[in-house]
Formats: structure tokens, C-alpha cells, sequence
């Protein structure tokens, strides 16, 4: 592989980050097909953030994280810095300094698919963190890799641009020429969940408001009351 | 396998219930003769919840949660959903909307050997899920399984009507019928330990509060001073 | 292995502990050139807390705690219970009656490559553990093991009287002969940071401030912009 | 728990386990309704046994292999003795000693959700082994456990005198009751596989032979060609 | 996700594919710049197998090997195919039946990122397959997935007419325009070794074949012998 | 650290060697008071080797295999590479060109926590390897590390010098001072065990053999006759 960094200035546009934001990764992952989501060992460093941004993405080598700083030059205001390694890896890549200069670039977050350090700094300085590993493990500066390349991260493929929604339930990517769509569709959805949420907090079954209970039955699904015993 | 539901009235006192809920999953466990316990992966998505109530049982396919809808319309007042897997699973098969469901019937928590999601929503809800897995990944309704039919969930064997016990140290399952004895042997212990805990804050050791010294020597235990080195 | 307990009075300067318990783990990690560290799988069960003492080592065997009440005697005031296990095993070697009695000794918290219990009480009383599960699975007392034998604890060679630091980091161990050599390297680092951190904070690049572009071209990176597409 | 050795007689007919051990294990899972089967973690010691047996089961303490001795007395002829254990454990609990003596009882094999070791004369001796690991860790025998009480291995549920099939693809549990109506669905399975098996090899698609294109066409899959590109 | 099927004539040329079997895995993981190389969990269900073809790919859902059947109708001779999995499972989704229907078909071998059963029939047959599980466990057919799509495999992206190469060193994949530069640079690779086989084997050592001392000394490496002690 | 290489001729005595090896892993453990066992994720490339041999310890960086071409050079006849990593990685650090050298330096085989590749010909060659994991993946040669210091590989402390012994249940370290008593004390075990394999094998139980039954009614097991039911 001949390292190499792209300079690029594809983004999807910012009201439809905004509504992928608002809609979280569950409802955007459920709007996308359910494709998309990167692997549940993914996981904050703190509950409650929630983010969507452009992805730039870094392909790192285990244990070096050189091309993390190469990699935040590239960031623009909003985006998201997404590192994924050529080996599992659990070391601390990432910690404070970093996230100083991310914040400086108005990068807004960090998915990561090996480990991070500095998480009380990073937690304080309300810095969100997706990653596969807490780590206090330092790392060398030794070989180049890539940056804003398609790369495969916790399982997921992630081009440059793509968008990237993540939040307590996970991470999922959304390809930037789908996100408007994605966006229309999610809304939809969850506004369908409104309708469905008031009807089952009233003590509806969602057997009843599905509809399930004939192609329950077709399937072979009996009742049996249990025999005094 | 026949896909099958059980209709059952089968349940614990509730007086027993409550003592269980005081007495916490580790006095249960112990009070239990070290047994029922699942494995240590169910993790709570909260910390804090203390909860127990009368089993219903579900049993899934991997990333199919057709039957968590079944199971919701056998729980009364109390109950916690318990849902197996036939096989490892990560996937999040239930999230705010089946929530907002079981607490409609009166359900007060879930124990799922698989994934959950919407666990913002769930948190704000307070409603407690001990699970193997947080993941968006969304499943499909295609193939049925069985409710209140005995489950191994998690590692640990669960009879409908059977008490579970969760909190943040896991999740323990009594049998129904050994629950009262169970709560009585965990409230003895419970007392023996207040005053455990009083000699010992009080720079008492356990070597002599219990009287392990000459069991140790007996078993070969030497002490000997550090050489000046 | 004759079981046996080694009485020493070992232990690195009070000062130079508080020193390494304010540089936390990260930077003790880089000031020991990035060795000590403790595997990523040892997380605290709560956050926040960070602590730095001398270790009292025991080694258990799976299942059994016997030696954590041998231990515990050997513990003087600021001192660190560090348990390791002669095998793989994630059961709750440890809850709240110990602590307490940890606690009374003057000793300051715990680290377990084991499971840990009644976490929630351990979290009220404010007792920090960092420990490899937490499970409510009971153990025996049947079969000795040692008390300040060197160990290798979750991948890391402990002695008797090092210095253990823990926070949300991880756990990182600094040999008791190199501790104020490291103390003093890490304060060193931690000054140098401090500049860092506001440079990166006014937008200066990794890049420039670690002068990495020459490198990085020498080591074949390239950068190119995205044609149209 | 009351530590218990249950002696039985329970065992299922002969032919029955022959039948059994002739279809093997996959085709054993799918006559029971694809229940009874261990987690797949559960390898053999060595690749082409096929075995099947009435259960002996021991329920063990991690690092403990004192029931081994306590259920190898309780084997007849043709049995499988089974281990579970209290906790997930990996330690050597049974070597070539231990086979020597089930093999002298007339056992048939071992199935042990923990470690074996000794692997290469257990492979000399042709006796087959099912487990988690392979360790050559000792253990102690301190603790006891159970015999012939049911207890949950790898994730099934198996009851003294169950029948156990074993082969390269696992393990799986046959209730006693069931088994001989299993054998009956498994061989005439298994002949309907001899005819699938010739028509398959002949170039029949599966999606013709078991008539699957309607059904995927009304689930909405559609055939495209590619583009040129 | 709308479920689709892609037909595509695209394929490597066979004197190329035939080059990178020759060359196995990790010469071609090398020629590829270390890129392309599957998680090391995929392992093959015997030894000495080795084997390069066009891909199939296939996504599936957890727990259902519909589109399994679909794919095969894809395959030419030569072809290997790759099944990509919606979430992690380890189910059977593949056994003697299919094996056989891709073997008429012209199919030299399976890639599988779940499980495979019949392991042993499979052997006899002398069908390679890379999963990552062996496991009895049958699947349903509900749920539609795709044929032909690109997938993520076992952390590779796979698109269809890439070659896989499979040995017991993993599996890697070659993007198919870069196919035929592979081979080259990989049968240049291997004349290369060659030669250093030859003098390493004469004694030679790596850190002068290589020319390493001067970079090891300026990269700090120092030499000490030990004090006597 | 600084990185550094030891020189060194402390072995342990050849005879001494040869008895561990005839002892194999699991004799020499118990011979050892079950201590300095390697995790039971270490495993032979391919069943049946056996050796025994003084350690040469090379601490690595992930991913980097620089240091390894350094302890090739210390390597004496009949000696082991053990080769240790600063953080858990699985990339394939070892091929048959390194094998050809370690070979032509008279060692006799690998330790690494780590992976290794060309398992083919490695196996061809007759070259044992015991790792964590088999990948083609690739490493640099970037970040020097050291040679013949004490490091903990796959949890187990090697001292230069110490005699590995390695076969099909796994690998356990030996201080070389206590190479010559562990020898003895495994030899006379070996003896002891031979009388039990006789008795063992002519049906007597080990309940008898070994006196357990008055221990086990101690700690309370009782028998009981199953009910009919």
C-alpha cells in the first residue's frame, strides 16, 4: 500500500447531518435497512452523546498512531475523525492532546476502532469517544498509513463523507449520497412511532396493533394452558 | 420443536418476592447454595436497579424477536421478561416501544441472553434491562419459537414462575419453589453480617473473626519475614 | 508451591506515591517508557476514582478467597490489595465485608485479575476496584495460596511494595526502585504537555509542533486531491 | 446446595443410542427440533469420534476435580460422563489417569465444559474428549459438588440418563424420553437426504429441489444484471 | 435493504488466479501491500487445503441460510463462495447437502463468516471451507439478504469477482483489477526469498542479510552482556 | 525503556533439559506446584511436538517484528525463542524465512504471543511453533524493543535462561535453579503414577486409590437412590 492522503471536499449537507443527529443510530440504522452498524464493541467512553458529522477516515497501523495527526489536518468544521487499524489493536491511540487539536480543527468526535486514554480529561472536556477499548498503552510514530481512503471499521465499510450518527446504541454509517433519503425515511418512521408508543402505553398488544397473531398461527405457534401440577 | 405458549398462573408470594429484592442478588446466591446464577456477562444498562419478580420465559431465534410480542401478553402485574436465545446473539431485539409495552401490563424488567437498544429511552424511563449486548442492529419477525417453556438463559436453567433477582452485581434465578426458604436463609445471613461488618470496621480480621488460623497451618501456610535485601 | 506469607516493611516514599497518584496512569505509563501496564480488561467499577499505593500481592487460586483474609493482615495504611489467581476465573472474590475490612486496615482500594461483588455498597462506601468481571458468584475457602510472592497480575509482573497507580485508565505498576525516577520524569512530561495543549488548543497541527512532515515524506506518504467524481 | 450423588438406573434403550450414534450429531440437532446443543466452543481433542451415551453428570468447582472421581463410580457401560462447572473455568480437570479409570468402568468418553489435558496419550488411548480448552493446569480437590443431578454443560441442559451424541460438528443432548422418537425422525431424515444428495450432485438447484423461488420472489428478492462499468 | 441478486460475468483471468494459489496467503497479503487480509478467526476445517477463485458473495441474516441456495445458482466453475453474515453468528449455516450442490455447480470452496456443520463428511469430500465456527446448530429460511453485493467478511471488503486466496495462513482478498499486478509482484517476492532462504540457512543472519545493525543502533538499541551474578 | 539486548550463557544443564522434555508440560507443572503455566490460548501449530529448551526472551512491539531478527543472533544450540509482545496482537510475526534461521542457529523451537504464518511449511519442516493465533498479516520492522530481558509472555514470567517445556497440552516455564529439583520431583511423580495407572486400569477406583470417600463424607456428600418416578 502506498500511503497517501486525499484531499477531499465531499460532505453531505448540514440540515440532513442535523436530522440524522436527531433521529439517533437506532432509528438511521433501522431507515438505512438495517445495514451499516459497526460491530457492538464499539461503545462511549460516557452515555449520553449523540453526533452525526462527515466522516475523515484514517487507516492506522497497530500500536502507531502517526497518521491520527495526519489525519486531523483534514478535518473540517463538524466532522467526525473515524480511525480504523490493519489489526485488532486495544492500544491507547488517542487522549487529551488530541482531542485539543480535533476540538481546534471543530472536529466533534472520535469512533475508533482500537483504545483511548485520558477518558476522565476527555469526559470533562466533553469530548465524545467511541471506541473498542479504554487503554492506557502509549504508541509509537514508526509507519505511515492512510487517510480519507475507504476503510473497514468495527465491521464497517466507511468512505470518506459518509456520515457517521452515533450514540449510546452504537455507531452506524450512512453513505452520503443515501443520507438525504435515509434522513426523509427515518423521520417517518419515527413519527409512525409516536402513533405506536401512545397506543401500547394504553395497554395494546403489539400483537394486535401488528397484526400478528394469523401469521403467528400459520407458523405453527399453539396455546397450551399449563396443567395443574 | 413445536413453537408453543404456555398459559400460566404459576407465581411466587409476593411478600417473598419483595424480601428477595431487599436481600440483592449477592445474599440470594449465597443463600441459594451458590447456584442459579448467569453468567457475568448480563450486564445491567444502568447502574442502581434492584428488581425481582416472577419469570416468563421466551425463546428466540437469533436476531428475530417475533416472540417478545408473543411473550408480552402472558406477563402480569410484577413479572420479568426473560428471553433466551437459540443461539449467541447480539442483536438488539428489543428497545423503547417493547418497553413501553411491558410496562403497560405491569412488567418491571427484562433479562435478554442477546442485545437491546434505545437504551437512552430505556434509562429515561427507568426501566431496567440486564443484557449480553447493547446494538442497534434491528431483527425481523419470521420464525416462531416458545413462551413460558423452560429456558436456559445466560447459563442458567428458568422454569416459568421461577423469581428473578438482578442488580448490578447480575442476575440470579430462585426456583419458585424454594424461594421462601431462600428469602428466610438470605435474611439470617444478612443479619449474621451486620454484625460481621461491625467487627470488622472495627480492625478486626477476618483470619480471627472466623477463625481461620489454624486451618491455615494446617493446610500448610507459612509466614516468614522478608531477608534484609 | 509451599504456600507462604512474606512479612515486609518495603515501601516506596509517601511523596513520590502522591506524585505518581496525580500524574495518573497514561502519563506514569510514558514516564516508565511504556511498560507496567496491567491488560485493558481491568476496568474500575466505578469512575472517577484515582489512586496510587504500595502493593500487598496475593495469589488465589480459582474460585477460592481464602488468601484475600491472609492478605489483608499484611496491609499497612495507603497500602494497595492486589489479588491475582493461578487460573483464569471471573468469580466475586470479593465484596463489601472485605472492604470493610480493607478499609479498617487503612489500606486504599483493590485491584482483582477476578470477578468483585456487592458493587453497589463498594461504590457508596467509596472503595475503589478495578477488576477483571463483576460477578455475585461465591467462592470457597478451601486451598492456600501466597501473600507477597512476586505475581503476574492481568499481564503484569507485580512485587511486593510497588507502586500501583489506577484510574479510569487502567492500572500501571511502577517497581518500588523506580518509582521516584518515574515520579519525576512524569512531572517533567506533564509540564511539557501543558504548552503542548495550549498550542493545539490555538489550532498549531500536530504536524508542525512535532515537526512530522519531513518524516512522514521521507516514509513515503503522499497526498493527492480527490478528482471529481 | 447439598452436595448429593444420585444413583440411577435410568438409561435409554441400546439400539436407540446406536441409532443415535449412527446419524450423528447434526442430524440428531435437526430431529429434535434443533434444541439440545452445546454452545459451539465445545471441540474434540481429536478429529472422526462419533460417540453416543447415557449421561453421568458431575456439577465441579472451578479448579476442582474432585466429583470426577465421585461420578466415575456411577458409570455402566456405555456411558458419557458429563462435567459442568460451577463457574467458567478452563484448568486441566482431567488427564489420562482419570481415562484410564472410565475406560476401565466400560465409559465411552467425556464431555467437560472446562480443560483436559494429557491430550496426547488420551488420543494414544482412543478415548475421546469434548471440551472448552486444553490445560495442563492442576487442580485441587477441596470442594464438592454433585452427581446425577441435572445440570446445565455449555449451554444445554442435560439430565442423568440423557442421551449424548458427540462428533466433529459438537454435542448435543437427547432427553431420555425423546430419544428413541428422535432416532425414528433422524433415520427417516436422513433418508430423505440420500435422494436430495443425488439430485443436488446431478446439478439440481436447492432453489428448484425445495421449491424456494416463489416464495423468495413474494419476499421481495429481485434478480438484476449488472451494469457495464 | 431491498434484497437483490446481481448476475455478473466478471472474473479474474483463470492463469492469474492460478498464480496466486501458487503463491498462497501470505506472499499474496504481502504483494498486496499488507492489505485485504480476513480477521485470523477464520480458520480452515482441515489442513493443507489451499485454493484461489472468483467470489460469490452472499449476505445473509443471523440464524438463516436462505440466500445460501440463491448464491449457489451464481457460481461458475471455478468460483468460490464468500457468505457474509448481518450480524456475528456461529450457526451451521452450511453443511454436506450445499457442499455437494456447489461442487456440481463447479464451486471449489466456501468462505464463511458463521459456522458450517458436517465437517466431517465435508473432509471426505475433499471440500475446503474457511469459517469461523464449527457448529451443528440448523438455520431457518425466512429472511431474504442479497447475492452479488459488496460485503463485509470477517473485517475484508469482498466485492463479487474479486479472487479470495485461502490456505492454512487465513484468507485474503484480491480486488480483481489489481489481480494480475498481485501475482507479479508476488511471484517477485517469492524468487526474492529464495535467495534468502538459502543463505539464512547457512547461517547467515537476518540483521546482516537485511543490512538491520546500523538502523537498530540508531533507533537506541544497545547491547550489554550480563554481569555475573 | 531503553531498548537492550543481553548477553548471556546462563543454560540450564542439558540432562536436566532432557528430563522435562520427557516429562512433557502437564508432569512438569504438577512437578512445579502448578505454577508457570502459560494461558491456555497457546497452541501447537500442529499435534504431537515436544521440546524442551532455554529460553531467549525477545520483547516486541505489535505488529513489529524487528526484535525477532535480533534474538535469532543470541540464540545457542538447543535453545528457545520466546518471543513476548508489549500489547495483545495476533499479526503473523513469524514465516518460514525466520524458521530457516532460528534452525540454522540450532534452536528448536517457537514461543509467541502472538501469531505466526507459512504454518504449511513450518509443518513441512518440522518446526514447532506454540502462538496465540495463525495470520498471514504482515508486520513492520520500525520500533526496537529487547532482547533477554525478563518478560511476561502469555501471562506466564521467563527469565532468560529458564527451560520452556512445550507440547500438545500447552507450555510451562521453569527457573533454571529449579530445573534440576523440578526434574527430579517429575520423575519420581511419573513413577507414582504408573502403579496408579495399573491399579486405575484393573477397575480399582480412585475413591479407593486414593482414600476419598471418609474426606468426602466430611465435608458432607451424601448418596441417595433416585425415586422411581
Amino acid at each position: 500500500m502506498t500511503p497517501v492522503v486525499i484531499r477531499t471536499d465531499k460532505r453531505a449537507a448540514a440540515s440532513v447531518i442535523a436530522d440524522l443527529a436527531s433521529l439517533g443510530v437506532s432509528t438511521t440504522h433501522e431507515a438505512m435497512g438495517r445495514l451499516g452498524l459497526m460491530k457492538p464493541y464499539m461503545r462511549p467512553i460516557y452515555a449520553g452523546a449523540r453526533i452525526a458529522g462527515n466522516a475523515v477516515t484514517v487507516l492506522a497501523q497497530p500500536g502507531d498512531n502517526w497518521m491520527v495527526h495526519v489525519g486531523i489536518e483534514q478535518l473540517k468544521p463538524g466532522d467526525v475523525l473515524v480511525v480504523a487499524c490493519t489489526a485488532d489493536n486495544t492500544d491507547g491511540m488517542f487522549g487529551d492532546l488530541l482531542a485539543t487539536s480535533v476540538m481546534a480543527r471543530g472536529g466533534i468526535g472520535l469512533i475508533i476502532d482500537a483504545g483511548v486514554r485520558d477518558v476522565r480529561d476527555l469526559t470533562q472536556m466533553g469530548f465524545p469517544v467511541w471506541s473498542r477499548a479504554i487503554s492506557a498503552k502509549g504508541t509509537v510514530k514508526a509507519t505511515p498509513g492512510s487517510v480519507n481512503i475507504p476503510v473497514v471499521c468495527a465491521g464497517a465499510l466507511v468512505h470518506p463523507g459518509d456520515v457517521i450518527v452515533a450514540d449510546d446504541d452504537g455507531v452506524v454509517v450512512v453513505p452520503r449520497l443515501a443520507a438525504a433519503t435515509t434522513a426523509a425515511v427515518g423521520r417517518q418512521r419515527e413519527a409512525n412511532e409516536e402513533d405506536k408508543r401512545r397506543r401500547l402505553a394504553a395497554g395494546e398488544l403489539g400483537l394486535d396493533l401488528y397484526g400478528m397473531r394469523e401469521a403467528l398461527a400459520k407458523a405453527g405457534l399453539v396455546y397450551r394452558d399449563e396443567p395443574d401440577a
